[in-house]
């Protein structure tokens, strides 16, 4: 014997998951199996649910449950300013932080040419489409500095700019809390060269 | 904004698992939202399935589909053994090693005054039970080597002596490919304790 056919298949499909290896994946499993109560109930409800009722929204690709999102509908927001990030996530990790209120285009990926993903599988086309029609004045890039973000991101100045619409790029530098001994040499470089006057 | 209602609440319930923290369960509910095809919808019913089919032995205590469980049920094992372990996730891991022949008892826990478990919230009793008709010569002890799990094998092995039945402990020491200069010192005593002439 070894897992019950259930267990095993249940197993299987945790280990899927991003960090979760097979022992990991056997640990939930029995986790799920043993907790008293409605725990596993409503955790197969919420998955189903999540997969149901979240969707994209139609202006700035975010996730949201209606359409358009919460941000996209508020006209309170800056509507003159644009943050471009890869993933749903981001806007999430950005609005935390109640720094900023424009609004977001999520372009959903980096171009990675190694994993046969160009710009066309991008929401590229789509964030053009909303520039067109005018009025806004800036858009922040907000990809990851990784080698795939940067490279997204200068392909959208080049393309962008000829419009007329400024493009910025967060700053990258030595993290707050951060320390000059631990970081890596690219990161201090970019902290040297984006330098302020106090 | 946030997360959308239905993204919060499964990453509230990912968050409860052993070992997952809030940005690992917001990972883990990201992907089940980005995954494309069934993935969503298999993992909910898996879930679902695993708490419906998978149920206790009548006999053993350990997981099953069928009662009783495919090795209570097995004639070609050695009835006159028993292993007593403390969770049915150790049967797995003894079964895995295809070196033992007898079946299984799972006591659900230890014994562990501080948390509240005493010998009454484990399956002793119907342990006990299973000695009385006689034909079991043999209770090999496979509790964990923790405080809890030491205190619940001297407890059974002064039940369960009485009656006439030998019962044994599995071997402590270094474990194969383990390293004398990084075992900690309990470990090698009982290996030294436990040393078996060549």
């Amino acid at each position: 014997m070894a897992y019950t056919p259930a267990l095993s298949r249940l197993i299987q499909l945790f280990a899927k998951m991003p960090g979760i290896g097979e022992k990991t994946a056997a640990r939930l499993a029995f986790f799920v199996l043993k907790t008293e109560g409605s725990y596993a109930h409503d955790l197969s409800r919420a998955i189903a649910d999540v997969k149901d009722s979240t969707r994209f929204c139609s202006v700035c690709y975010g996730l949201t449950e209606d359409d358009p999102c919460p941000i996209c509908d508020d006209s309170e927001r800056d509507q003159t300013l644009l943050c471009v990030v890869e993933e749903p996530s981001d806007v999430i990790a950005i609005e935390r932080t109640h720094g900023y209120r424009g609004r977001y285009h999520v372009l959903h990926g980096a171009i990675a040419p190694l994993d046969g993903r160009g710009p066309e599988q991008l929401k590229i086309t789509e964030l053009i489409k909303r520039l067109e029609p005018g009025g806004i004045r800036e858009i922040v890039v907000a990809t990851n500095p990784t080698v795939e973000g940067e490279a997204t991101s200068v392909y959208l100045a080049r393309l962008i700019k000829p419009l007329g619409v400024e493009v910025t790029r967060i700053a990258h530098g030595i993290p707050v809390g951060g320390n000059l001994e631990y970081a890596d040499q690219v990161t201090i470089g970019r902290a040297i060269e984006g330098r302020r006057s106090m």
